[in-house]
Order: structure tokens, then C-alpha cells, then sequence
């Protein structure tokens, strides 16, 4: 393991960034001078950033640094196709406690150069600094949007109907897991759990992709959501900013939320309520958004999106619709570390 | 002391940000959704990051949140003007522990809303997260420049002039004196030191300006630098990375170099090598800049930029020439931490 000191600060950031190539045209000058330059003409730019520290956001007892690399870029990507608008260029800031070696740091910008590469994203700039406990990443991510194609929170109308890509409650169930393993072993040397037929929750947790697949086929159906938002903090919380933000109410079906089957099977295992899980679990990176109801039929041809419910108005309120009928408010969790 | 359990984390983004003025037509959209929508109408957009961590670039014995907040900021633009541009809008996120209160937070808000006030910038976003150790800051700069008016680092020729604005050191000695009155008072509760007759010292180090004023009258004259650089981790270093950039050689004289007489006087009482100092003291945040040989008697009339030495061919290396002719290689040093 070669120690940090040895490079210096200049020559880790050289190292590192030395081997990024530019993709984007509209990166005009990246890594190297007070500031990276670009060029978006005429394009609306969209800028997004992200906060990870060590012991809050993750855990590297169980997160390899390849995998952290990889998710740290992919979250804000997510928030950029939140906005209808395409990731170009991200600035990564880290801060290094003793205890990481230049090989660690290289397996962290590995993940990141790889979800920069599937993503067509630049590195175009950031800071290093020691730090005097754990790991702390920064990443801003600025990208680009056609002027009328960008979505916001706040255009969600009566009746419109509300979407969400893929499936929820993975990503949580994933770290269930890891946590329960982590304490099984705890003490153990390379503890090496076995989590066959639980692939798919380890990896919605420790390897999560952005939909960009999800914004490239609303595009070329001609389908502009009237509000969008990805799927952070969990279901629940991001209908209650749409919700809030668009002045509107909303109802959406208990038995319409997509949910895989590992996930479950995790939460009969782990005694949880699934429909909590979806709702409150959050780091699943889908995309729920809103649509006139008129695109019905045309939104329900499309594989991987799935209608939860509806927008209706604000004095209804915002309410899960239980199996049996029940109308259920919607609560919002942030952080509760404090 | 309100504890920021009692707001929670949406509450506490809604706090600091609910006052928010937009000051600048290219913010289009700023804080509220999953990314800020900028519009800087065919300029060019520069970018900025810097990751501020408690024990290593503050320390909150001495630096109040209030002046933390503006530094904070003003470090960021100073890089944006060290490109020729204009800082136009930024985004903060905050790491922050439980011993912090809700008053901690908008003392450090309102330094950050007095810099962007002052500076004509947008806050558009950020994130807030705990953290389970200090305070942890990260500031990303967002900003503008005509595409012919960027100045790289890049860009010095042999003969030009090597130019720096203000005076030099002055905000490390500040630092030494504040780290010495807290190991004279240490335990003591509320010291008050007497710092009579070092208040620009203090002033330099704990509320450092950018040179917004410079990148003006260097428009006004119509004088476009061939490379600049903020003077952030000191003189040497900086010379250094134009030098290396710009593939050129430079000569700096000693007795150039621009030095406050607290400085001076500081230097001396501590011990210190005055030169030294200014060399590898850093957080000046001036501007250190080239310009070519025939703009010699337009900018010896401006006031406040002096002129410190000349490039010349890359083989005759790096050098600060002594008061006694000596010829000494500039080095440079980033943090030394680990």
C-alpha cells in the first residue's frame, strides 16, 4: 500500500486525474485551473450537488470504495434526470482521513471514471484535503436541458396521473441485510456472508443505476411529465414535495406499487411492513413523475413505468389507498440523526 | 439554543433558505428542486469547488460562524475571478454535528448570505446532512465569462510582466497569532486577547476579500492577462503552477514582493523569514497574474497591483532573485496533513 504522503497533495490530484479524457463537447477546459469552463450554448445548465460522509451515508466496513465511487456520481446523475436533463460534468471534492492508502483512492475514482463512462460525464474539477476522522465526498454535478423540456416539482395538475420507474424498497432491504451481516460477524476477519438469492437488493443498494433509460424513452415517446422528481428519501417524502410544491393533493394505490419479489421476501424475513418499506426506504433512484391524463393508454405500453395513483386537489390531501379502502396520509421522514 | 432535532431536515433547509433573494437574471431556478436551472445566454459557465473541514481549515475555537460563512464563500468567487469571470451563483452543503445549534447555523448563513449580498451571488442549492465528528463545508461557485475573456493558468509568454494584487502573508501571520493566543488561553473561557494595532491580520485570515475590484479595472483598461491565478496556497506554489502550465521559467524579485507593515512586524516577533512567509503562507487570495511587456506603464499607474518579477524560458527554471542577487528554485507545498 503506498501511503498518500509520499505523492503529496499535487501529485495525488495528478494521479488521479491525470488518465480522464474528455467526452462533451460542451466541456471546454476540465481539471487543471481555478475553475473548469463550459460551453452550453444557449442550453439551460442544471446544477446539482451531494454530501456523503462516512459513518452517515455509508458504511466501509461492507461498501467497497470501487462500488462508493460508482454510487457517489450515479446519485447525482439521478437528480439530473430528475429535471428532464442530461449529467455532462461533475466535480468531486474528497476529504482523506491517514488510514487510506493512494490504492484505496484508485479503486474510488475507478467506480467513478466507470459510472462517468456509462454516463457520458465528465470529471471536470474538485478539491482533495485530509480529513482528521472519516471519508467525506462532495460531488457537484452540472448538466443540461433543453429550456421547455425541463420538469420541475411544481407542475403537477388535478387529475394528472402519478408514475414511478421500476421498483421500491430494494435499495433499503439491501441495507437491511448488510447491516444484519455485519453485526452476525462482527469481530470476523473478510467475513464472507452467503447472499445467494438476495443479489438483486445488495446491488440496488451498493450499485444504483440513474434512469436515464427512463428519460430517453419519455423523450422519444414526445412525453414531457408535468412534475418530476427521483426517488431519494423514499416514496412518500417525494409525493410530498410534489404535492406541496405543485399546491395539489394525491392518491396513490397500496396494491399498485411496484415491488420485487426479493424485496418481499426480505421484509416477511425481517418482520416490516413492505408497503413502509416502498414508502419510507428511500436510495432507490427511480423516477416518479406526473402526466396528463390523456397519455394513459400511451404511458401504459411502456415497460418499467407503472401508474400509482392520481393527482387531486390539495384540500383531499396526500393518502395511501390501503388494499381494503382505507385512506392512509402520507408522511415525510429526512434524516432523523440529529 | 434551538436544537435542529426540533426542525428536522426539510425544516432546516426551509429555515436557511426561505429568505433567499434571487439577485441574478441567469439563475433561472435556484434552491427547491432536484437541481438549480441556470441561463447564461451563450457565455460561458465556469465552475468552482472547495471542501472546508473543521480542525484542518478552521478552527472553531477563534474562527466565529459568521466569518466562517463568508470566507467560505468569498474563496470560491475568488477563484471564478482568478478566471477572469464573474461569480453568479453557488451551492452549500453542510456536514454538521449534534453540538450545533439552529442559531449556529444561520450565524454561518448570514456571513454566506453578507458575501453573496456583497458579491451579487445566488445561493441555489446544496445539501444538509449530520455528521458524526465537525463541521464540514463544501462550497461549489458557479459563474460567467465572455469566451474570449477566460484567462487560463496556461497562457504566460516569456518577457511578460508578473504581476499580484494587494500584499502578501499578511492572512498567515493572522493565523499564527490566533493560534497563539489560544495556547496562551487555553481553558480559559471567553479569552479575550488584546490584538490592538494586528487588526488586518485578523482581518486577512478570518475575513479574507476576492479581488473582484481588479478583475474590474483590469476590464476597465482593457488589460486581458495571459494567465492568472488566485493566491490560495501561497505565492511560490502558485508561480509554480503558471510556470508549469504556461511550460515557461519565471523570475520573482524579493524586494518586490508586496508585504504590510503588520506583516512585517508579526513576521519578526515570531521569528519568521518575512520572504518565507509571503512565499508559502497562503489564503490571500490575491491575484497573481501576467500580462505582456508593453503593458508595463499602463499597469505601473494602476493602484494596488504591483509589478513582482518576469517570465523568461522554461530551462532557467523557477527562481526567486534575493535583495542580494541570489538566485533561490521556488518549491512548492500543498497541505502536508498526512
Amino acid at each position: 500500500m503506498t501511503e498518500i504522503s509520499t505523492l503529496g497533495e499535487f501529485g495525488l490530484i495528478r494521479h488521479l486525474t491525470d488518465n480522464i479524457q474528455i467526452k462533451n463537447e460542451s466541456t471546454r477546459k476540465g481539471v487543471g485551473d481555478d475553475a473548469a469552463v463550459l460551453d452550453y450554448k444557449g442550453k439551460e445548465t442544471l446544477v446539482t450537488t451531494d454530501l456523503l460522509l462516512e459513518g452517515i451515508h455509508f458504511d466501509l466496513t461492507y461498501v467497497p470504495l470501487k462500488h462508493l465511487g460508482y454510487k457517489s456520481a450515479v446519485v447525482n446523475f439521478s437528480d439530473i434526470y430528475a429535471m428532464n436533463g442530461q449529467p455532462k460534468q461533475i466535480t468531486v471534492s474528497l476529504g482523506i482521513s491517514k488510514r487510506f492508502s493512494v490504492e484505496d483512492l484508485e479503486d474510488f475514482y475507478e467506480g467513478l471514471a466507470l459510472a462517468c463512462e456509462i454516463y457520458g460525464v465528465d470529471i471536470v474539477g474538485g478539491d482533495t484535503s485530509s480529513s482528521l476522522t472519516g471519508l467525506c465526498i462532495s460531488i457537484t454535478c452540472i448538466g443540461e436541458a433543453d429550456k421547455e423540456k425541463i420538469v420541475y416539482r411544481n407542475g403537477a395538475k388535478e387529475n394528472d396521473l402519478i408514475c414511478v420507474s421500476g421498483d421500491l424498497g430494494a435499495a433499503y432491504m439491501g441495507l437491511q441485510l448488510l447491516e444484519r451481516e455485519k453485526t452476525v460477524f462482527a469481530g470476523e476477519k473478510n467475513f464472507t456472508p452467503d447472499f445467494a438469492g438476495k443479489e438483486y437488493l445488495l446491488e440496488r443498494q451498493l450499485k444504483p443505476e440513474a434512469r436515464k433509460d427512463i428519460v430517453k424513452i419519455l423523450n422519444d415517446n414526445q412525453i414531457i411529465p408535468t412534475s418530476m422528481i427521483d426517488v431519494s428519501d423514499g416514496l412518500s417524502s417525494e409525493l410530498l414535495h410534489i404535492c406541496q410544491q405543485s399546491k395539489v393533493g394525491c392518491a396513490v394505490y397500496e396494491e399498485r406499487i411496484p415491488i420485487d419479489y426479493q424485496t418481499a421476501m426480505m421484509a416477511e424475513q425481517f418482520n416490516m411492513n413492505v408497503t413502509t418499506v416502498a414508502l419510507s426506504g428511500g436510495e432507490d433512484y427511480e423516477l416518479l413523475f406526473t402526466i396528463p391524463l390523456h397519455l394513459h393508454d400511451q404511458l401504459d405500453m411502456i415497460e418499467g413505468i407503472k401508474i400509482i395513483g392520481h393527482i387531486r386537489e390539495v384540500s383531499l390531501g396526500a393518502h395511501l389507498i390501503t388494499r381494503d379502502g382505507t385512506e392512509i396520509p402520507l408522511t415525510a421522514q429526512g434524516w432523523n440523526a440529529f
